[in-house]
């Protein structure tokens, strides 16, 4: 049977990192004297007088509109652009503060703008923060007049003594998957590729398509009961391609698979033609969020996500070491 | 000879305008106690503890963006992209403190990526703030390959007591125009038009095409030698559809045309087939920024500007009425 990855589906991971450095020297030139360096964490850091620092980050919905669209959700695709970007401003240690969103399309239909746009107050709401505005731009004979893109912006507050410090992180920490929901907004121009390959409909596909899991409420509830040293959101990458970025050198997470249930949808993909190893690398095939915690207080944050209706696991600890190793 | 309108050009200003108040419904509804409600203003405002407000916009480059790049200007697109947020912010008082950029594209071309981002950290260099991150999207299958956008937010930081308040505005105030450099990042659907029409190219076209001035530093100096109560970003609708914006209830601007040395590339834009009235609605025509001082600061005001390296000109003044006089 075919095997797809997500490289031949058009997605040129390797080409993006090739200009990484020239990037970051551009971002260095960039620093003014007072600021944090960039640590390659989910979110960019801004220190504001007086000891209150902002967290900042943009992302899309990726290809996963194009479906979305075509099942009638757009909707949920205004939601998934909330969560890709709060999501990732929680991992400083954040609270969400205020959004903004940016839609560009060949020419305005005012129910598409309109249908986004409330998704994006639904996920504001969900998440807590203020949607501040946004711009809609229309590019006629650049873009097609029925193509459409959003991308939304995230601001989040990290009060004073509030930051996540991945150098608090022990070996021995319990690592905390919470669940996701699907697989949320990564992934899916392979996911496409596959659906045109077996001539499948989005829609039909069940969980396919969920929205994206907006983990602000759960980690305000568990950062009051237990002491989370550190969060990571699994987008594209997986889970080895994301808890890194949130451990300290010398610290490896061991990652016990099959400790969660992995949601139907994932199965599906894997038998449309995406081998294990591949799965793993392109989705969070169930884990939305990591939190590590101290050994002894994993019981106690897993009855925190549970008392607030987010599903918790034990996924493994942390060990001496680099990276992610599976067990 | 054809006379070409931005209507015509596929801009469908009205069909936005439609949505409106659906869109003003959507942010409403995620309003948080203690946050201003918006004025309808440049940028969004987000209120923190302890009398510090954040300033917050997004904008794009338009399809401005493929005229520079067939030029090989994409670097200059990068700093439109910064220019056109940044200006924004400053109307509301704030001091510009950073940006994130967001790409699309059908396929990463890395030379592409790498100098629209070196761009945008030139235009955060000259506006002061950092650039604290971004994201490249690639869309295979849904952007063509030499698709591209890109998207800019930017936060500023606004110390308490420098919000810039409309209704301190008085009749009589001098209205100091703030030279552009050309037509910034606006209107080009109707330039890439005419462009069309009469078989020209871009580049050949003294002018057109100078990256939007960054206001941010003169706006500063300005700021520091006079009363400035008020700041309109002149983008595309021109003086009368931006003014205003700035303008407290029963003031209006009245501008005095031929008071500022009009650029070339607005008079080659009017040859080309658009008349003066569409002209002053679509272009800024020559006045990127907008400062309202009183009457008897106004000769400072012009020093300080030229002291800067800045033209600065005396347009107009605050008269009792609505909306935007032309005498």
């Amino acid at each position: 049977m075919t095997s797809f990855t997500y490289a031949e589906s058009g997605v040129s991971l390797d080409v993006a990192e090739a200009i990484v450095p020239r990037l970051a020297a551009a971002v260095r030139s960039t620093l003014t004297p007072g600021q944090p360096q960039s640590h390659g964490g989910f979110a960019g850091l801004y220190a504001l007088p007086g000891g209150v620092t902002l967290a900042a980050a943009t992302d899309g919905v990726g290809t996963k509109l194009e479906l979305l669209r075509a099942s009638g959700r757009l909707h949920d695709a205004g939601i998934d652009c909330v969560a890709m970007v709060v999501n990732d401003v929680l991992c400083t240690g954040a609270t969400p503060a205020f959004m903004l969103d940016y839609i560009s399309c060949g020419r305005i239909d005012p129910e598409t703008i309109a249908e986004l746009v409330e998704g994006v107050a639904d996920g504001c709401r969900q998440a807590g923060c203020v949607l501040l505005g946004g711009e809609t731009a229309e590019h006629p004979g650049v873009q097609d007049p029925d193509e459409l893109d959003i991308a939304g912006f995230c601001v989040g507050v990290i009060a004073p003594g509030q930051a996540l410090d991945p150098t608090a992180c022990q070996s021995g920490d319990a690592l905390i998957g919470l669940a996701a929901s699907g697989p949320h907004a990564n992934g899916f121009s392979l996911v496409r590729r596959l659906l045109a390959h077996h001539r499948l409909e989005a829609r039909d596909e069940p969980g396919l398509l969920t929205p994206t899991t907006i983990y602000a409420a759960a980690v305000q509830r568990l950062r009051a009961a237990v002491d989370v040293r550190a969060l990571a959101h699994i987008t594209g990458g997986g889970i080895e391609g994301n808890l890194p970025r949130s451990l300290p050198a010398g610290l490896a997470a061991r990652v016990a698979l099959g400790s969660w249930p992995r949601p139907p949808a994932f199965d599906r993909i894997a038998a449309l033609g995406v081998d294990e190893d591949e799965l793993r690398r392109v989705f969070n095939c169930g884990i939305g969020m990591i939190a590590v915690v101290p050994g002894e207080a994993a019981v106690a944050a897993l009855d925190t996500l549970a008392a607030g209706g987010v599903a918790g696991f034990r996924i493994g600890e942390l060990v001496a070491g680099e990276g992610v190793q599976y067990a």
